[in-house]
């Protein structure tokens, strides 16, 4: 599908240096977009590149667009953050692609009778949607989605195949939920007692807000008394697991396979790289940026990056530094008693 | 659902100081309980907010009894383990708002003709249970399960929905699995060959005792020639893998996350923090606890806790401990030549 | 099911020392193999079991075998990998020991009009096969998989339950995918804008090859753009999360809870221990292997072993070392001082 540039500015905003008229048919790395193409110029590194593009039309800031010249020779869309501007236009070239949804439910489908679904929804083979869930208008359920009972989905929202959302859990509006999620699962929370573990049942809700996305097989367990709340526009990759009664502030978002133990509350605006972990019962501050592979054992109360792992070597390298590392107590006593002995001699030579 | 607290003593054992008439309507953490509902004193810490406790009863021991002295005016139960009896009070409590099972196939559901399913079974929508499989009096299987060939579900036992439970395995009483659980998948195992992978059949079975919990999408594999065993009570939270061959003992507790390689001995009542991972072919003693994020790399015959993760800290800051953790072999170089020169000055010194 | 040596060698290969019509029923360890079964040596150190081993046939190298000398009185199959003998004698074993495929399309099963499915594929009870899918020959897909759009599965592939393969992917020829994972969810690519996210559409495709294994509960991400690409031979264990646009070389192994972020390319036969993470946008060489728990944090160019994690201790003595790592740049300016003050204690000396 083809559209003209003018539609697409008309549609997402950017100052236009050059013919509306002009056709784009889609969206292409800078030094791979051919004449039919728009392409993006996000990174000033790529200013050198840019210059012999052959898109038709560049997507760039102003200050690019000065330094990039006259050895580009196509149309121009001066915007202050080109990588959005892309990501809309991706957004508007799919949409365009896509499948078109067709409202209904399937017959293979069981949908209780005391189940609200919108007349606008589209519920795909083998769902199952027990008494009392709501399902609001343009949400897609694809197939083999379990909607347990008076669990609550908000208008446009999008379950890929298999996902599971258990009862009374509620998500918002435009949520984008992954295959093999499971949204609502028991909290893991247990009495010890002479030696066994007693259950304590997990009575909270999952509620997720509006614009959240949660990725494939990340899994997300009801609160034991109060409710784990993940609010608006947080981002989860795949196989993240959030445990019970945690709190993730709006805009946060977790790279893959994250783990979040019980009760952590964790601000906005946050990022948590892949294998990243966070101990239960802390407070996280908004702007918290934590590296891939590290363990958050204690509060952080102060935006910033922080990192925790190991740093990688060659094995028989690794082997090294991890056997010091093991006895590092005993090479600190050793610099002490150096310490002090230096001291005595310096002592001694000043007596002298 | 209200009762007595009468009728909640008389099932759960303690000591009733109060009237055993007055009616309970639920329970609430000490802070926020009103005067219908039981709560807790768990931790000597919150004696003082025990004093104000708005609670109708409030259940601790003999000495936080003594102790909170006349100040809390309402009944109390006086039990040895509070938390214990909170849990199996939550238990009763979540057992009478319970939407009650009934007892039959849903008619969406495959159930192989040579499957032995209990009349009091409630089997739900998409299910699946191949020829041969036994699924014993009181479990409910929800929505989407596959219980394979010849496989075997004790008593009680609920899956919730979309649990995948292979051939030939067999679960205990009174187990619970979570949705998106996968037992039973083939083990890992390949012989080298030309540098291409000759995959080993895995033939043995997993084997899980009573009382078993096992978390949201996690995975246990069967074993290659012999069983994988999970012995009674064993609680595995969300997200685990546990691999082929693996012997987990009884009443042994795993948070989210964890990893545990093939062929591995896990003691009984043993406790894993989040994450934390076991290589294979290592034995563990009883009573082990490790730490979240923490690598066990060799076997651990002693009971005890257990930790290694590398210390968070400002991203700056790690670069600067990772760089030295790098060349920590010529600090160690370092010192040893320091130790040899002052050793040297000193001798000198006393020659003079 | 029991078969002759004679035949079991025409099929695998090696050299038969005693005679070709001896009985053999299966396959077991060395030190407990009976009188109807075959047994195998592929590690010297068990040479002196194997003078004692009851089995009827024992497997060995040439070298073994005139080591283990006439003590084993039994007939012997020499070849120069009898560990891959033996996986492939497994193999034949369990063949002849596996439930029939009959093929066919279980009633149950939501299959579209435009799919193509061959005729000797097996499709499971609630299956879901869209529009313009291809199911080649000898496929079998059990219970609950979702095949989507357009997506190709070559001939011979078995999916176990509940497989989701999104849209347009495809995989080889022999492929084994276990339950629960997931392949050609949508990659994890946002553009950030004032504070929020704005999502990049992921277009591209997951491309297997044949002969690739994957575990329960992994996920695969489709490309953003281009594809993600598994080459022929790859196997990958449990719970393993791939990022978009990664490229993964033949024969590459990884075990358990291993992460691969964003557009990592990755060499052929390397190995990855379990929850070993790599970092985005690396490089790793052919040959590379990477211990269990350890992150990759930059490209890798020559092949060898590589490890990084913090070695486990005693909880008391980790919080010691740890303590120690925290601040081990105050210790090495100690040392720096001390260098210093020894090298004008000498310098003084020489003067004097």
């Amino acid at each position: 599908m083809s559209t003209s540039i003018g539609e697409l500015v008309g549609r997402l905003g950017g100052e236009l240096v050059g013919s509306p008229a002009l056709p784009v048919a889609g969206i292409a790395p800078i030094d791979i977009a051919d004449a039919s193409q728009v392409a993006f110029l996000s990174n000033r590194k790529f200013r050198e590149q840019a210059r012999s593009c052959r898109a038709s039309v560049l997507v760039m800031t102003a200050a690019d667009s000065e330094a990039v010249g006259a050895a580009y020779t196509g149309a121009r869309v001066l915007t202050p953050n080109p990588y959005a501007w892309f990501a809309r236009a991706a957004q508007y070239f799919a949409a365009c692609n896509a499948v078109p949804i067709v409202p209904g439910i399937h017959p293979t489908a069981a949908v209780d009778p005391a189940a609200r679904v919108a007349a606008t929804a589209c519920i795909g083979p083998h769902v199952t949607i027990e008494a009392g869930a709501e399902v609001a208008d343009d949400c897609v359920l694809d197939s083999g989605c379990f909607i347990g009972r008076d669990a609550r989905i908000g208008r446009g929202t999008h379950f890929f195949a298999r996902v599971t959302f258990h009862a009374r859990c509620q998500i918002g509006e435009r949520g984008i939920v992954h295959s093999g999620a499971v949204i609502g699962g028991d909290g893991f929370g247990f009495a010890s007692d002479a030696g066994a573990w007693i259950k304590i049942p997990q009575t909270g809700r999952v509620v997720l807000g509006d614009d959240v996305q949660v990725g494939s097989n990340t899994t997300i367990d009801r609160g034991a008394l109060a409710d784990t709340v993940i609010e608006d526009g947080v981002k989860l990759d795949n196989q993240i697991q959030i445990a019970h009664n945690c709190h993730i502030g709006a805009h946060t978002a977790m790279a893959g396979c994250v783990g979040v133990a019980g009760s952590a509350t964790i601000g906005k605006h946050c990022t948590f790289g892949g294998a990243a972990m966070v101990l239960g019962h802390l407070t996280i501050a908004d702007n918290v940026h934590v590296s891939s592979g590290s363990l958050v054992s204690r509060s952080l109360h102060e935006a910033g990056q922080y990192t925790g792992f190991y740093p990688l070597a060659k094995n028989a390298d690794w082997e090294k530094s991890a056997a010091i590392v093991r006895n590092l107590e005993s090479m600190r006593d050793k610099v002490r008693e150096l310490e002090k002995a230096v001291k005595e001699i310096k002592a001694k030579k000043e007596e002298t």
